[in-house]
């Protein structure tokens, strides 16, 4: 039961084209979802009263747009939302650009591990992780000073985002919570849902999670007194600390911090890290380093969760590593972020109505915007939609706050020109929302008079 | 702590050697565990009054067999379990046979993928599952029969223990109970751990778990009678069907019976399949067919749980298996497993002891062997690893009943001559274990004379 596009007889414009056009404002304005299948060419053709080689055309179009998934004898469908998203400008996922994959280079690594692991590779193997990357994963912390061979161990996950799950599911009893600072990102709030709390003193409360570099999504940076008070109160408290430390080597400028765990947080913190974020996000490989006691908890719901990462991915992400290309990578993926860092913040002064205000992070992917107040950013987002830009509202990032002023930012994935044609897109949009809002503000009360 | 081996000066056999074989036997009788440190060799030789460098000798040979990783100034570890089981002859593991593995198509299709799709599959993916992936086990299923392109949908999991996990989480309610076929597989315990129940009428439970065809770990495969039956109790009641049907296309001898999902069993059935069992379990990648209200939520879950599965691995699959590659492996593996099922068949009939019994699988990867009344199949493990076999005793599939007398055993990773020589160490001690068992044995009490 899809609302039908307007369609002008009378117009210059051809029918089919008609047609094309509002399905695809639908899809790109969400009224048609990921998913929804498109009435058959007869019907629509009959309800329209149009040619059923219109409707043809016009789904044809779609489909060479990448909006809708045509199968012969199943229908049309509307397209998977990656693929959607790869066409628009879209500043709403935190992830890598994909244009500085070194592509051959990961070719070329792969063909080597196929040549020397591919029996390994292929069998079985441990909850753990694939043994020489975890080797290669405890040599580097060791050298980093985050890990002690007597104390401590190492699990390899699914991404960080396991990492998460599997902590909630092992370390975290039946109705414990875990403290988190607002604004949280999805993938966090998801984690835990409603054992999410943004009060510390809340009884329950069992965890402590930070994001200490380049938090998502605002793009804060804990200083060094502050990680080192955080590791103070983990070692001196009962709590667990959850440290995410997946962005910090993406800084664009200023010097590098160390982790809290080593900052004597002692048994009781965990370091979870990942390869999503400075390598390719497609292979889905994070780990966590704690103690001995926590890491075991940790791998048998592991086992239990899904038996062990995909192994190829991890020996890819390993020779990448130990080659030496991921750190060239890092340097070209760190050039291209500190300007599209400077692109964005330089944009964003200009296009911004007055009274906005915006996170000026260092590093990582994202910053976090607040439009002036009574602005509803998600009303915004359906109108940028329709001009091809995107972002995510405020609320995806809420626990107890409403944040409808604010949104994140994710800059990291898109090329200087699709920053500026994106942000300028959005400009007009704010100014107009910014003064629709002025006009429906209450004005502050004045103080009461007794 | 760990037990020192005992060492004769006066013995023919050098001192290293004896030190040797002690810890090796240790590790192999699992006295020493996976991740135990060893002693440095200096305190070793303090306590035992040997040299140091006849210490070194020793873990150097243990290194040797793989049975010990050692890393200046780190010490000397035992070794990850998988690499351990490698070298004994393990009926432990219900997976495939890594030497039929076609290495050169694997990377040949690697290759491809790598060739054509290293962008998308690098890149941030869908909850769903890799698009063409999908889409192809999708038109699968419908030419099979058992998806409706209007009803049903689709999730890609990280292998089949995945799917469980993420309907634990997501399609049973607190409190609510699975019911369950004793013995189960681990992974399904794991899977569910309190929520699994023996008893169809317990209160509460919302689920039923069935693996039709050469079910682990008895090999066991539901007649069509049974299948419509189950087919009809679910589509007439409110509980869930979770079918796991990873094993079906391992039919070595009898004809293909159709899934219990494909004989009406209604919106309430799930279908649950992998590429682990038939192509590489080191690849996670399985997937459910469930109704599209079903599917959605498990995809929802799916996301906290990991974003989405290793999308290289997913790549590779669907490549070797639209080549036909799948299939001519198949054919290779089905070919393997028919003598390798023989073998074992033929050989436990020699070497078991009087009164044992075991099931009789058409195809699959497990049979169940039940030993004598009285045996302890745990008790003859130990021996068992000090002969260089090990598989797995029935406790490990226990949910109420204790089966200490039976074991599985997973015949389809082992060569003939593996499996032959690995039931005639075993015949021995089972025939020694029965001997125990009888003499210990209580008679049974005559007919009470009132």
């Amino acid at each position: 039961m899809i609302q039908l596009p307007q369609i002008n007889g009378q117009s210059e414009v051809p029918l089919y084209r008609q047609l094309y056009e509002g399905l695809r404002d639908s899809i790109l304005a969400g009224a048609l979802k990921d998913g929804d299948r498109l009435p058959p060419t007869r019907d629509l053709a009959l309800q329209l009263n149009l040619n059923r080689a219109t409707v043809s055309a016009a789904y044809a179009l779609l489909e060479e747009d990448g909006l809708v998934n045509g199968q012969v004898g199943r229908g049309s469908y509307v397209q998977n939302k990656p693929q959607l998203e790869s066409r628009e400008i879209s500043f709403s996922t935190s992830r890598p650009a994909e244009e500085l994959f070194p592509l051959d280079e990961v070719r070329e690594v792969t063909t080597e591990v196929m040549r020397h692991s591919a029996a390994q590779v292929l069998q079985l193997g441990s909850p753990l992780g694939y043994g020489p990357l975890r080797e290669f994963l405890i040599q580097e912390a060791i050298a980093e000073g985050v890990f002690d061979p007597n104390e401590d161990d190492l699990l390899i996950t699914s991404g960080c985002q396991q990492a998460l799950d599997l902590i909630h599911k092992a370390l975290i009893g039946p109705g414990g919570m875990v403290h988190a600072e607002e604004p949280v990102y999805p993938g966090l709030r998801n984690a835990f849902q409603r054992a999410l709390t943004v009060d510390a003193n809340q009884p329950g409360v069992e965890a402590m999670i930070v994001t200490p570099s380049f938090r998502n999504p605002t793009g804060y940076t804990m200083s060094l007194g502050e990680r080192r008070e955080i590791a103070e109160a983990t070692r001196m408290g009962r709590r667990l600390l959850i440290e995410v430390d997946i962005y910090s080597r993406l800084r664009y400028a200023g010097e590098a911090l160390p982790t809290i765990r080593s900052l004597g947080a002692g048994p009781q913190a965990l370091l979870l890290r990942s390869f999503s974020k400075i390598a390719f996000p497609g292979l889905r490989v994070g780990w966590v380093i704690g103690s001995k006691a926590l890491i075991g908890k940790l791998a048998t719901a592991k086992q239990w969760t899904d038996l062990h990462s995909d192994q190829l991915s991890q020996a890819i992400l390993l020779e990448f590593s130990r080659s030496g290309r991921l750190d060239a990578h890092l340097g070209r993926v760190l050039e291209a972020g500190r300007i599209r860092l400077a692109t964005t913040l330089e944009t964003l002064e200009q296009v911004l109505p007055q009274g906005s205000r915006f996170t000026r992070p260092q590093g990582g992917m994202n910053l976090w915007v607040t439009l002036p107040r009574g602005c509803d950013s998600s009303a915004v987002l359906e109108k940028a939609r329709r001009e091809g830009v995107s972002y995510l509202p405020g609320r995806y990032f809420s626990i107890s706050t409403p944040m409808n002023e604010s949104f994140r930012l994710s800059f990291a994935g898109l090329s200087p020109a699709r920053i500026v044609d994106g942000l300028r897109r959005l400009g007009p949009l704010f100014e107009e929302e910014a003064k629709i809002a002025s006009r429906y503000q209450d004005p502050m009360p004045e103080m009461a008079m007794v």
